[in-house]
């Protein structure tokens, strides 16, 4: 559907993407029929400006609308909902999802192109969403490392090594999210027990506010 | 070290470790060496003191004391670090961590047997830190429950597959928790869009504290 893309940026996210559609055979020149933004998020409008109207236009965000695209109107994106190592290749995508964003038939169907070359499993993203989109992702992700950064810090205090937290979250996931453990149990004495240590630590509100959203 | 063991409890923990002692061909009689107290945490105390003294009392909780097998002094305790599903078996114990605590060298001897007899990973963990350890151990799992339901409620919510959200979950496992995303790009504009649209969700305060305790 293009068989030339010009990638733009060359950090995490282009560096991926450049690596995978060199390995499906795409040409990476300057004059591509699609200019692929992969530029930080607050970048977006003033590099899209920058592009002399005519190629197909696209970023790869997961909360900017297409409207930062302006004034191109062959537009679309493509967000691969993944998380990206500096130190992996392409192989990075592989089973991972993107969301696909789209105005009319035509970019659609452009943007399953990409998202599928690029291995993606692909599912239609409204722009309006967005934002609650990229949100959840975040939660997902980012605080994910959070609260093992958290978790790491006790148990250490506690003595314990950090890496044995691993596989207790890995098993997690591949129980599909169970919920075990005192909440679970309705084992309130327990739950006391973790607030009373967690006083004198800066993780009290924090371990009060996931415990409020937790249903057993 | 233990011929017979008696494992009390047949919960998910007692199950699972009564299913691995047989792999190991530890007969599981009812006059064992060793009583192995698989029982809610709030029932130990009293599970112990209907046992006669004399045998090697053991519970495999992560957040109770041992003073809770009073009043026997020939005791330990083997935490297995996992979260455990009925569909599972022994197995589930394969990779998990397991927190060895005892009081004497003997003690410890044979905490240590019985974590690497049930194919866990052993660490010593002292008696005074098990809640701190506990707590850890609760964020990391319970809690990682907890963000995958905030996660996926927004997700769908924006007409995305929540399934999305694992490929990115179990990578952001894979690469060690490295931190990506807009708070490691320190892209406020990017989290304040997220504050925005959690606005008028149950979720405002949860991803505040969470954003808080994240470091860049």
């Amino acid at each position: 559907m293009f068989e030339e893309i010009t990638v733009i940026g060359a950090g995490r996210a282009g560096t991926t993407i450049a690596a995978r559609l060199r390995e499906r055979g795409i040409r990476l020149g300057e004059h591509g029929e699609l200019r692929l933004l992969c530029v930080p998020d607050r970048a977006i409008e003033q590099v899209a400006r920058s592009v002399e109207p005519g190629p197909w236009v696209a970023h790869v965000s997961g909360a900017t609308p297409l409207a930062a695209l302006e004034p191109h109107t062959r537009r679309f994106s493509v967000h691969p909902l993944q998380t990206l190592s500096k130190a992996g290749g392409p192989e990075q995508l592989d089973g991972a999802w993107g969301g696909v964003t789209a105005e009319s038939e035509e970019a659609r169907a452009r943007g399953l192109w990409l998202a599928e070359t690029l291995g993606l499993n692909p599912f239609i993203l409204a722009d309006d969403q967005r934002a609650l989109y990229h949100a959840g992702a975040s939660i997902a992700s980012n605080f994910l490392v959070t609260l093992y950064r958290v978790a790491a810090d006790l148990v250490e205090r506690a003595g314990a090594p950090r890496e044995a937290l691993v596989p207790l979250m890995e098993r997690t996931i591949a129980n599909g999210f169970q919920l075990t453990g005192p909440i679970a149990r309705g084992d309130w004495s327990t739950v006391d027990r973790h607030r009373k240590v967690l006083h004198d630590t800066d993780y009290a509100e924090l371990y009060d506010a996931l415990a409020e959203a937790t249903q057993p």
